[in-house]
């Protein structure tokens, strides 16, 4: 039988081309999206549709209300212009890989799936905490202390396979893997029709990712 | 200034201590209960109440919808009534300490409070993973990894005060500290009316710990 894994999956090209390395590498991919209220929240219709074109075997999208603080989820702060320094940005929401590896913890639990992959990424790094290496393993380390699997012998795997790739790189995997980029969004502040402001730490990240790569960006600007 | 704390609060008997024991520790109290569907769900009604009645600074309830697999959240699967074995109960919910000491740190993280409580304990055991002190000390190096506010240099301390306490010690030291047992619940079967069914491992626990506090139980039965 495919072994099965849990993908943290907004639409976007990391997670997207994580779905891609997963199933490259032999696993049946469940993806799991997350809806915290963030304004962009047409991210997961978005992320419904890519989904489907993908074809994975079940997409769940689990909702939350967050303690609020960050740019966004919250209206009172607004989304920044791309700067370059290394400041933990605006953007950063207290707790949320925590909060994302944590149900797809408990959805791996379930499915009896051992593996975990999401997109974190140091290399284009917009300064997250929850993105770093030793973030990851202590998670991996948390998860197998967590559950009645762990504790049964089972051991699981926090895959981060884009931790080290610049944009450009990741492109390149997805586009050799057959990802079509075109249904994927970035944008922090993504219009009603999908199209991106081009001026944001992801849409900053995501044009040089491809101009770099030497692919035509098909990303619709406003 | 007095030192914030976030704590977990179900308005248990072990939670509600919790509030007690981290205010005779001179912390203001930030009390955060969690709303995923349990079937108890007149819990939180009463952790409202109870919230008033303590005089906490404030009272947040975050909700999320589970994955489901457990008898808590999932109408499919019955509460069974205790039996003493240590074999995991189908109670178990696949993440949940997890989930909601994520919850408290991406809180705490926005209060400035690096103090979280949590009302885990491993002596009268239901045989919870997510209980025991190897997984709380690796969710406390986690919260510091995970976090803007680690990185700056502060420290998350977990603090589970009741771990190594029997229920009987619990409701004890609660006493001493003025805490009104008879508003709490903990029943996984309440009733609409807030009557416990005293068959659940939840209710037969409480039950005991009165016993043998030597303290008349004051939880209406049905």
């Amino acid at each position: 039988m495919q072994k099965k894994a849990v993908i943290l999956f907004s639409g976007g090209i990391d997670s997207t081309t994580c779905v891609a390395i997963a199933r490259s590498q032999g696993f049946s991919c469940y993806a799991l999206s997350c809806d915290y209220g963030q304004k962009h929240n047409l991210e997961l219709e978005h992320a419904k549709k890519l989904a489907k074109i993908l074809n994975v075997v079940e997409h769940r999208i689990v909702s939350f209300s967050t303690i609020l603080g960050s740019a966004l989820t919250e209206s009172k702060i607004q989304v920044e212009d791309y700067k370059a320094n290394s400041e933990i940005p605006t953007t950063y929401v207290p707790a949320r890989n925590t909060l994302f590896l944590s149900f797809a913890l408990g959805w791996a639990e379930i499915l009896n799936a051992y593996d975990i992959f999401i997109g974190a990424n140091i290399v284009d790094y917009s300064g997250y905490p929850d993105c770093r290496p030793e973030y990851l393993s202590a998670f991996e380390h948390l998860a197998n202390l967590a559950t009645k699997a762990g504790i049964e012998g089972n051991r699981f795997h926090i895959h981060a396979p884009l931790l080290h790739l610049h944009k450009s790189e990741i492109i390149q995997k997805g586009m050799s893997l057959g990802v079509d980029y075109s249904m994927t969004v970035s944008c922090y502040r993504l219009d009603k029709s999908g199209r991106a402001c081009g001026k944001c730490d992801s849409c900053v990240y995501r044009k040089k990712g491809f101009n770099e790569a030497g692919v035509v960006d098909p990303t619709r600007y406003f």
